[in-house]
């Protein structure tokens, strides 16, 4: 049977999700985690590759297996044998043709910037950290250029393997949320149809760029027009990046 | 001179507090951090001792030194020396008389509890995880029973060392937060003029109990009257614990 498993994972410890030889990322646990379980050589295919240091709270998965264990339990054996930065928070069996990056989706990401006169040990793994303050009507202005269907190559890392650039953004909010004493946290949250190499990173930069006054909000329009990713802001540091959400869409018949 | 420094601290990689032979905590780090910057041997005197995996957004300690560097920019000279789950927040130049623990103060605690029916990752390290509900206004209407001055024995490790079981708790809330995903998360928050030796932990754990239904809200009152430790609930788990404030009272003339 094919099942489907859903992960859940801290970052900061690992190289990335993709398998690297000697290296330890969230892929290889996850292979680990199943040949300890079923003694057979398992490997996944995942749905989405995250970057060193990027967490998500729900990545999805898939793999073979001819065990006879329920597939709704596989989640609580993985666990067992799974490091407790990685946590499996659903398992089910899906058709065997099911394959995780080829059926229509929407993705949801949040970068997080912690903005403080000085450093929270806390937030470090989950947010950049910023002494600045930022412009968020201005960020949010920016924003809005960006939503919808674009090629988004200035906002893409030029060793993309992609074979097309074009995106569609279904929804780019930034919140900015004030604590107690003081700190703030912006969160720049995006929905779409699928990210390019570093898009979400990128988006960021250029928004906390145009908050801090570098760019016009406007200039975000020619940005995407002039596909050249040297027009975009820079790549923000992977920790203040989650995949938040993940979901696949209707098909149409 | 002697400097006074607030320092904030992700507990999760070390031993406490306090210096202990062979294992790493945040005196002994700060302790490093000192002799690297100046060159002599200095030790640190702490306001407050936490456990391992317990955390702090500002424990005062103070400290003195011949340098000539101002004691505003010592925090920065110190940050360059620490490792980044240990920053120091604020430093400043005190009275050679000064002593941390030896002056009325107010002290506020915050014991999280993350409860969804699986576990987050990214949430592993600061509070505890719990499949369960609580009734929060059974944790409240407990809660309420404990603010005052009370004999706190009952709710301090029996291996305390204090001279007097007698704390003034003077406002201690429980709130509930529900994120998007349906998952919520508990803040118990505790002011008082100080804490005995596991105290939040176990006050944390007595209102969860209530909150679960094994103990009655007004049997917290005989709680306190009994001054016995097997009559108040479990000591809850230090991840969930930060220590979020530390503030000195103006001193009567």
């Amino acid at each position: 049977m094919r099942v489907l498993i859903r992960v859940a994972y801290d970052g900061t410890a690992y190289h990335g999700w993709q398998l690297q030889p000697g290296e330890k990322t969230i892929e290889s646990e996850l292979n680990r985690s199943l040949q300890e379980l079923f003694g057979e050589e398992i490997h996944v295919i995942g749905a989405s590759r995250t970057d060193t240091g990027v967490h998500s709270l729900g990545t999805v998965a898939v793999f073979d297996t001819n065990s006879p264990m329920p597939a709704e339990k596989v989640m609580y054996a993985m666990n067992a044998r799974l490091p407790e930065d990685i946590r499996v928070v659903e398992s089910r069996e899906v058709e065997a043709t099911f394959h995780p990056r080829k059926k229509p989706c929407k993705k949801t990401y949040e970068y997080r910037i912690y903005c403080a006169p000085t450093e929270n040990p806390l937030k470090r793994n989950y947010s950049l950290y910023s002494r600045y303050t930022y412009d968020i009507d201005r960020m949010r202005e920016a924003a809005a250029y960006l939503v919808g269907e674009h090629d988004f190559k200035s906002f893409c890392n030029v060793h993309t393997t992609a074979e097309s650039t074009v995106r569609t953004i279904y929804e780019l909010s930034v919140n900015c949320a004030e604590a107690e004493d003081g700190s703030t946290t912006i969160t720049i949250r995006v929905t779409g149809n699928g990210f390019l190499y570093n898009m979400v990173r990128i988006i960021a930069g250029t928004l906390l760029e145009v908050g801090r006054g570098r760019f016009e909000p406007s200039y975000v329009k020619e940005m995407l027009e002039k596909t050249d990713r040297r027009e975009a802001g820079p790549t923000a540091p992977a920790r203040g990046l989650t995949l938040v959400r993940y979901e696949y869409l209707p098909e149409e018949k």
